[in-house]
């Protein structure tokens, strides 16, 4: 067989059974090799960083790589936005980069380079692959190598003549290594530190995030002094009524240095020590109180989970997680904010929603409507490179099909990638998209003032605004064949929004509400 | 003076007074600065890739560079494939991509990543600014970088802190290197290579298709035996009646085989030796013909239209350019295909026009129907990178208020960077989009048989096809402020046509025709 079956084989025997592609001319022998094995679902994106963005959502939720078939360097590089994101994310993730035939490169045809150089940017394992006989292999060890802790970014380069050309044999999955188990004098550490009375913030991330680890992490808050808090952009969180609740670090350094206030220890599980998103003349950069003791119990790769139930051991063997109550808050009345859209999500979220949320300024009320709603899975920006939005929610939907998605979305961010819904329509996914439409890059009105610009006229406030003309996505959605609203009262929202879960395929509903501030 | 101010200013007095933006939280004090210098022009893009390919039509249309302002590795990441197309095209252009603040970096916050890694990539020359007292310098080192002779981009990394601290000053401009003068044992082998009386084709490329290029080898063409062709996707073609013509090569190799057959010499005025766009099995990557001798007369950065003059002085002193007879194709009835949408945009182009050309298969029978059209610029898709024409419209219509811009566009390529619409309708550009809609990657089904790829279902051909659901580029526009109709016959697409270049501003038509094969 070609190289191109030999890989495709090779994938769905590592479990790789997806393929968000893009393709173009040097990637034929790959697309026309999915209809000999029927077992790759091939998934047509209209923009490669849409592609790169529904492998990464897909990762998150079934913790195996989908592929991504991208072409040649520009089409890599459309989708190395959304790769940052899930590099950031620790997600499992195999790009297949088609490049010219390896004889045709020397000629510097226009579509010619460094496809490597790119490469290199994001990815935990990259390989170019240099015959058919060989390209089986190395699919193989790319899928391992996605898969191995924390969790990465593979890239395989794949020519067009290795594509095309006999001799390939499909090759054996490889085993992948597990979690590395954490040491036990450095959960002793931790232990003594819990014990020694100081306040203490257990900073969680990562696989932290799920519910065995949120559970650990429950019992051990109930040891004097211990507080939880969580990295600010995790890649998955549960949560929920009945799953333990931890805050998240906030964005905004200020409010995060206040959360982190009287800390005299701080633990890392599965999260990296807090540090500002941007830099502001005059403020630190760490996140970190002075004089603040810091332990690393768990790293990127290390047993997270394992490491917290011997903790939770240690200092609180006879806890028991605390669990979220259920509660939601009343449908709002009125007009549509931040606020009270939020307040229609918490009252109105199904059970096992997966929330992909790039809601940006106008998600400040998110986490708190939420927080006692049914049992849910919530994905976030982890990389600060927008336009992740839809993409992930995308992915997500193809991954957990049985699933309700909603994708949280803000205005400026949901123009990136917005040809997601396209793909939506066409696989019939079940992803309500909530778009929040204040007419402005809002974030970066507030930024301005935070890094102390100062403006003088109107050229500089211009370029953060989304008006002249005003954006309307609901018939943006209805040109790529999605069922659109625009709701523009708390009521129209919840009314649109109860539709449109009950409703199976996709909806948009666009949310007019004011910028904050 | 801060150092945004301090950069800003020294651009404005390189010349470069266009800044296509899309800014983020690291580049806030260079957004504030365009308050202090108001004779720098900020231009809102929604996506990096429209402000990158708009920066591209600018220069193309100019000769000078615009800047792009992106925000971080992600931000530049975005702008990459139109950047390639840059690249390729010899684009003079300034990516000015922030950063973190110096001191920040090692924190490897979330949005950290290797920018200079992904600068190296595309450009002739960069930079990272270490201090506000030096960035100016910087700025001006990099103008004179990007015009230098063939043009290049150049790209400047500016850390947050260097933009907000004080100690700027505007630097001057810095001269430019001129073209490379051709030596005169060069010309003399080119024109003893015109004088063998063997068959031979001058190629020409890059500024030889200026009217001052193409009028001198329209004089060496009257030679005895010579022949003329062009580049397949040159940045920039001045055409139309009374402006010698010339045939470019062919994009499929097996036509540009026939055009170069019969070849005994081939002499490269500002174009490199014919390549085939991809590899094909058991085709030759090269298009010179077996034996055939090639000659560099003028190579990147080379005085082509000197040497062309000097060489056509030696080989046809009498000659006389021979320019293109005003000839238009009447105005067809009937079915709306590829062929008649040709004619109706050959027998309505207006005097002046820049036609930004990304139509891909559908654009088949374009050059025919508007040779001798009135005179015109066209601009080409020279990297392949596919989301370049709408951006590049755009640009070429801030270029050039008083001319009228028509992007001619492929319905796949145009969903890549589609937001320039609204950049078109903000601004109010006079840029008239025909999106040709076939409802496929057209190019795609032909490449697949060209390759040779076997297809034994239905998943392959599927993932070619942008149907279920179609798009309605009619209802996109409108969501994006443009306004817009969807032409079904050659007649409604010619009353469509006329209505939209006789009135100002931004308008779509959506010319629904069969895919071509």
């Amino acid at each position: 067989m070609n190289g191109a079956q030999a890989l495709i084989r090779t994938l769905v025997g590592c479990g790789v059974n997806t393929c968000f592609s893009n393709p173009g001319t040097s990637e034929m022998h790959f697309v026309a090799a999915l209809d000999a094995v029927p077992e790759m679902r091939g998934v047509l994106c209209l923009f490669e960083g849409v592609a790169t963005g529904a492998a990464d959502g897909y990762g998150r939720m079934t913790g195996r790589p989908a592929a991504a078939l991208l072409h040649l360097g520009p089409g890599l590089a459309n989708g190395l936005a959304n790769l940052h994101n899930a590099r950031r994310a620790h997600t499992p993730l195999l790009a297949v980069v088609g490049d010219h035939a390896t004889y045709h490169k020397r000629f510097d045809a226009p579509l010619e380079s460094d496809i490597d150089a790119l490469a290199g940017w994001m990815s935990a394992w990259s390989r170019r692959s240099a015959r058919s006989a060989d390209v089986a292999a190395d699919a193989a060890e790319a899928a391992a190598a996605a898969m191995t802790p924390p969790g990465g970014i593979a890239t395989l380069i794949l020519p067009a003549d290795v594509s095309w050309s006999e001799g390939g044999e499909p090759a054996p999955a490889l085993p992948v290594r597990a979690v590395a188990p954490v040491p036990q004098d450095v959960i002793g550490s931790a232990a003594a530190a819990l014990r020694s009375g100081e306040p203490c913030v257990i900073l969680l991330g990562g696989p932290a995030m799920r519910r065995p680890g949120l559970a650990a992490a429950s019992r051990i808050a109930c040891a004097p002094g211990a507080r939880l808090l969580s990295e600010t952009f995790p890649a998955r969180i549960e949560r929920g009524a009945g799953v333990p609740a931890v805050d998240r670090l906030a964005y905004l350094a200020e409010f995060a240095v206040a959360q982190m206030a009287g800390a005299r220890r701080l633990i890392l599980a599965g999260a990296r020590a807090p540090v500002s998103f941007f830099a502001y003349p005059g403020q630190p950069s760490s996140l970190v109180p002075a004089g603040t003791q810091v332990d690393v119990l768990a790293a990127d790769g290390d047993d997270v989970c394992g490491a917290l139930e011997s903790v939770a051991g240690l200092v609180a063997p006879d806890a028991k997680p605390q669990p979220q109550e259920p509660v939601r808050p009343a449908l709002p009345d009125g007009d549509l904010t931040g606020e009270s859209a939020a307040a229609v999500i918490g009252a109105l979220l199904p059970e096992g929603a997966i929330v992909s949320d790039e809601a940006n300024t106008s998600g400040l009320w998110l986490p708190g409507a939420t927080a006692g709603a049914p049992p849910h899975d919530w994905l976030t920006l982890t990389g600060g490179a927008i336009g992740q939005g839809l993409p992930v929610a995308t992915g997500a939907a193809i991954a957990c099909p049985e699933r309700s998605v909603i994708a949280l979305e803000a205005d400026g961010s949901a123009m990136y990638t917005i040809s997601a819904l396209w793909t939506q329509a066409r696989e019939g996914l079940d992803v309500t998209t909530v778009i929040f439409s204040n007419g402005s890059y809002a974030i970066l009105g507030m930024e301005l003032e935070r890094v102390g610009a100062q403006t003088t006229g109107t050229a500089a406030r211009d370029l953060l605004q989304l008006s002249r003309p005003d954006l309307d996505f609901a018939a943006l959605a209805a040109g790529m064949g999605v069922p659109a609203g625009r709701a523009r009262t708390a009521g129209e929202f919840a009314a649109q929004l109860r539709r449109a879960l009950a409703e199976p395929g996709p909806h948009l509903i666009e949310a007019v509400v004011p910028p904050i501030g």
